[in-house]
Order: C-alpha cells, then structure tokens, then sequence
C-alpha cells in the first residue's frame, strides 16, 4: 500500500466523523405523541406482547433485521491477533458492507473473553438481541469449537465467515473454472496450502459438492497432512490421505488446482510449471497472493487464476458472499445456515457470471466488455442482481431442507 | 391506556419496518476504491493504529459517540421481570431517545444471564465496544452489585439510569419546589415510599445534596425502614434511623416532601392532610402515580406536585437527564459519571425551569405562558436548550474533578 493510500484510509474512518455507522431513528419522535408512543407509557404494549410470544420481537423491534459481527480480534486479516478493540474499524466495515449490499443491519460487537468458552458464554448470553451473528476474524482452531457450540445454544443463524464466506465464494469460482478448463470437481486433483479455518472450510465445502477427499493434498506449516501424522487437531485430520508425498514441491506435480489461503509468495513459478493442464490457481492470500498475477500469468498461459485483489481478474471476495446470505436467512427466518443454503448459495454466485453483465457493471469497471471465461468466473463486487440472486437461493434452500420459519416473502417473486 | 392508544402504540412499532432504530453508513461506499478504504485492504490502517495505541479507537472508529442500552429485562419498566427479549422495545426507545436528543449513536444489548456474575462477566467482556454503558431495568438488590462491578472493571462511564437518571431529575425538581415552599433540604422531613433501586438513589443524591439522613424515613413493603429491623439489605440498612414511626399513616405525619417511587393510590388522601404546609409530592409510580393528581391537587391548594406523567404540570421524566449526561461524558472522554457530575446535572436543570421559556417549548405544548412556579418546577423534555446546559454542567464537572481525558470541545464555547 502506498502512503498516500494508507493516508487515505486513515482520513476516511477519521471524517466526516470517527467511524463508518451511525444508529439513526427509523420512526417519528417529534411530538409529546411520538415520544409516549415509543417510550412510556406506549412501549409497554409490545413489552406485553413479546412477554406472551416471543416471535412478536420480530413485529416490533429490529431484531429481525440485526446482525451482529462479532469478534475477539485473535485472527484480523491477515495481521495475526491484535486483540478485540483493534479489530473493531474491520467488524464496522462488515457492518457497513451488510447495510450497503443487503440493507441489512448490522452493529459491530469486540469480546475481550480469556478463554473460548467465556467467547462461547458471551455470545449466547446475548444473541436474542439479533436476527443473525456473523463470527469473524477468529482464529483456528478456537473458531471451530466456537461456532459449533453458538449454534447449538443460538435460535438464530450462527455462521463464521471467514470459513464458510470464503468456502463459498471459492467454490463458485471453482466450479466455473473447472468448466473453462474442462475438468471435473470429482476427478481435480487438488492441492491446498494453508490449514485454517478458512482453508478447511473450502475444502469440506468443495467435498459436499463432489470434490474427493483421497484427491486433496492439505499443506501446513509443517507440510502435507498425512495419515502418519500425529500432530493434527480433529479438523486437520478430517483432511488427512494415505500419501508418500510430503512437501509442496512434491503435491503440486500434476494438480489440476492450488487453493492458497497462506501467505505472500510461497507459489514458485517452478511450481506452477508442474501443475497439469489449464492450471486452476486460486492464490487468496492478502494483499500479496500466493504468487504473483503477472509472474503467474507470464510462467502459464494456460492459466485460470483467481486472487483477493480487486486490481486483478476473478477476485475471490466474501462481500459477494455473507450479506445475501444473511439476507435470505432473515427474509425467511431461518434457524440456521446449513449446507444446503451454502450449496445454492454457490450455485447462484456460479450462475449469475455466466449471465451477460448489465451496463452498470461495466460503467463501474471501466470496461468495454466483460464474458463469462477465464477473465470472468465470479461475478464483480457491485453486481446488483446478485441480492436478488443469491439471497433467493439461500431463501429458498432453507425452505426445502425445512429450517425456514416463513414463507418466501412477496418482493422475491419479481 | 385506550384501547384506540394501545393499538397505536403496536402500530407505531411495527411500521414503517419493525422496531425504532437502524443502522446507516456514515461515509461513502458506492465505488470499488470507498470499499478497498472502508475494509479490506484500508481498513489495516486504522487496525494498526488502534493497536499500537487504544485509544485511537475513539479516532477511526464510531466507539466514542456510541452508548450500549443493556438490561436483562428484570424490572421492566412498572410491568416486573419479563425476561430480556421482552424488554427490547423498551431498550431499542432509550437508544432513540439518546439520539434524538443528544445525538449520541446507542444500540441495545438484551442479556440473557444466569446469575448476575454472569451478567457482569458478559458486559465486562463486550464493554470495549462502546464509549459507554447505560444500564436498564435491572431489579434490586442486583443491579447495586452489578453496576458496582462493571464501573471497577470498564474503562468507560457505567450508569445505572433507573437509579442516577431518576434521581437527578427528581433531585432537580425537588430542590426548585423546596425554594418555591420556602423550605431547606438540610431541614426537610421527607417520606420516601418505596426502597427500590430509584428511591435509594433519589434519597442519596439528596443527601449528597445536603438533606440529613435522620429526616428521611423510607418506607418498604414491611413499613418504615429503623433501625431496629433485621432483615435489610445494606443498601435499605444505610437509610435505617432510630424511630418509633412504623407505618405510612404515621410516618407522613407532619412530612414536608413524599417521594412515591412505588406503586399506584397507596398515598391517601387522609396522609396528604396530615402533611406540613406547602407539601411537596413527587408520586412517580406509572402510568398511575401514589395519588390521582386532581384527588391532591384537591385536597390540598397549598401542595407542589410532580408526576412521572406528560399530561400533568412537572413530569419527572429520566429522558430530561441521561442524554445529556452521557453527551457531556462522551465529549470530553469521562472515565466514569462521578457525584459530582451528576449535581451538575441536577443543578443546570434547576436552573434551566428559572429561565423564561422559548417561543419553540410554548408552541410545542400549545401554552401561552409557562413561568417558574408551582406548575413548572422543572424544564419540558423537547426544550432543546437541554443539550447545551446539562451537558456542559456535566461536562465541566469531569474536568473539574479530573477524570475527563480531553478538554471541553469548541463547539461548547457557542
């Protein structure tokens, strides 16, 4: 980043005031009328009614549309763990993202917890405040035991971002450039390097979607994960394969995919030369990936690639993921985000880069033209077809496995 | 209540979407370079800063100007413990009243606590979030020792407003009634009924102010508090004195002020005979106060009197204090809501009722003339000169008593 950048980073969230969101009032509070209306003596009717039914905190309060995104600060980006308060300008930005691509909203909450279980007991003791909780910036493998107990306790949608967010918008690509290619998810040879909450996520996902688990090479610090291995935590060795092949060096000989959520430059051209065929490189790491674009792209021109930059092609971004499918979950009230939701919420993300771009798209790019294929496998950022898309799909996904409380609202028949 | 107000009052929280209050953003994100500033890759920036340095949070984030509502719905209002979600209508209303009158950004927190360690624990562990913490509805004996714990353990200002709130603006009006009678506080026999949260507050901010705790006769459900009781919590112990006076009837007895913070009717005509001239009744139980207002008024034409309602002279109302007491708190970064500041609170608001009306307040009420007297003891909620003068009291209380962490902002020099 350069300075002037990070300058302007720093004036953005300092002006026109510190911070990025507001509460603002979203009825009238004007009059001695409205005022005893919204407060005393007023308030005591939905006080009432909630006391009889708690559902009606959906008619008369905001929960139905609040998410919370919430975090200990253990893993910010990719800076490490800088603690809860240094993680709020990022939990404010997801908020921020919630309200501007789904309307959802969304209010940032940092716990300072000395163990998982006070994060576990903090966060259900409070999550009837919410619609939903988007846990984020978690590190592994605390996040796993995490989020499994939040679902457990929570009557609302649980879902960590970090993994399923980016599991998912991964998959979408993937699946699309596994077509380009002319290659099949049951078949991929794929090598992952990274072991993380994010890493396991994408792989479990792609997995659910057909992917083979004997096909998949999963790389750690301390190299492939084996079944010789004893040094795994359960989620590593969920990934672990009968294999002589230990290094990075040696798995990436004719893979047919690299998924990195690691860091800087740990893919060497050399590498990438082994690869098979119309290589699939998803090089995720932030804000330096796996391997350079133009080093990659130069090295291999028979090269798909993906990254978590926007200045490039086929950015790998979780906004494409988590406001719409928060946004479908709430619009149905649905317990949970489960796989299936995840699955369509793929499947619609895949689909909608195959649809010509509008010219909105192409305005806010800057381009001339834009089709589905190698330059175009995920759909860009600002799309605004991707609410309806995706948020339908998710919608509907929660209705046919049965965790949807409503039907599908009306304004998703347009 | 009407039936006819009852429903709009439902109504007023169900549309035009549920619930009082929303999320916005507060800086622009329309183009790809807003979004690479509000999160990923900019928002490292601001993450660094705050980590090197906490307090930068109040910088680059919304912390310093945003107030957490939290209760666990134990005391709801006059209605009891309704559980927390049932209090969120009430909760969602103290974060609109916060904006609406002092323009500090508040968001409610609904806690669902086994005991209430645990509750401390959860607010302790989320309190890094906030720039500060109004706690609500929580019944005694608890929230003494809830809110005791969580001022030692937050960085931030903690305030009970049931308690503090009520007491500074009955405070205020008490001691502009007390002038208006010719009466000292040093010297006022005051029966106070009820020995709640409020009522302990109200009567030790008025010691705090001079009145002497040997003229206080506070009354429980099992009549005057003396000090030959033995079933007394320590906060009910402090307000014990040696005394024959056991019930009401004979308590009231000569009494210069009745503080009703109890329930309704339980203050009779018959005890208001009994009362010294000039008596000050403060009945604040809601919707229905100690005694009907046109029953004293009645009975005796020499009697100041104030309710907790709007459609009577002198409305005791919490929303006269909190917003503008944390407003002054937040600008000049008070660790804590001193004694002292909250005197100034009640000080600026006596004064405030001694200074002519605006044209605004008369037109708001529909009056043709409002003066300081009997029937105007204390300022009207929507006088907007409010903001400026208790929030500068309190304000300037921090600094003088040095825990203030900045100096009194320009825009209060106007």
């Amino acid at each position: 980043m350069s300075q002037e950048f990070k300058q302007a980073a720093l004036d953005y969230h300092e002006f026109p005031r510190p911070g990025k969101i507001s509460v603002e009032l979203t009825t009238p509070a004007e009059t001695a009328r409205d005022l005893s209306l919204a407060y005393s003596p007023g308030v005591a009717e939905p006080v009432r009614e909630i006391a009889k039914d708690p559902d009606a905190a959906y008619r008369y309060t905001a929960k139905g549309n609040l998410v919370a995104v919430i975090s200990n600060g253990s893993a910010i980006l990719g800076l490490g763990d800088l603690g809860p308060l240094a993680s709020k300008p990022v939990m404010e930005g997801k908020a921020l993202l919630f309200k501007r691509f789904a309307g959802v909203d969304s209010i940032d909450i940092e716990v300072d917890a000395e163990s998982p279980q006070a994060f576990i007991d903090t966060v259900a003791r409070i999550a009837d405040t919410f619609g939903g909780i988007n846990l984020e910036d978690i590190k592994a493998p605390e996040c796993f035991e995490i989020e499994r107990a939040l679902i457990e306790r929570c009557k609302i949608p649980v879902f960590h971002d970090d993994q399923h967010g980016t599991a998912i918008v991964t998959a979408a690509g993937m699946i699309n450039a596994l077509e380009l290619a002319g290659k099949k998810l049951e078949e991929a040879r794929i090598v992952c390097l990274g072991a993380g909450a994010a890493a396991s996520a994408c792989m479990k996902l792609l997995i659910n979607m057909g992917a083979k688990v004997e096909n998949i090479y999963m790389i750690d610090r301390k190299g492939v994960i084996h079944s010789g291995r004893d040094d795994l935590t359960p989620e590593k060795a969920a990934f672990a394969t009968e294999t002589d092949l230990r290094t990075l060096d040696q798995a990436i000989e004719g893979a047919d995919v690299f998924v990195g959520l690691s860091g800087p430059n740990l893919l060497s051209a050399e590498n990438l030369l082994k690869m098979a065929d119309s290589p699939i490189v998803f090089a995720c790491s932030n804000p330096d990936p796996e391997i350079a674009y133009d080093l990659a792209k130069a090295t291999r021109s028979d090269l798909i690639m993906a990254t978590g930059r926007s200045d490039y092609p086929n950015q790998v971004n979780n906004v494409l993921g988590f406001p719409y499918i928060f946004r479908g979950a709430l619009d149905v009230r649905a317990t949970a985000i489960n796989e299936e939701m995840k699955a369509a919420a793929v499947r619609a993300l895949a689909d909608l880069a195959k649809q010509p771009v509008t010219e909105e798209v192409l305005k806010a790019y800057g381009l001339e033209s834009l089709e589905f294929g190698r330059e175009y496998i995920l759909p860009k950022a600002t799309d605004s077809r991707l609410r309806a898309a995706v948020s339908y799909a998710v919608a509907q996904a929660a209705i046919d496995t049965g965790v949807a409380r409503l039907p599908l609202p009306a304004s998703y028949s347009n």
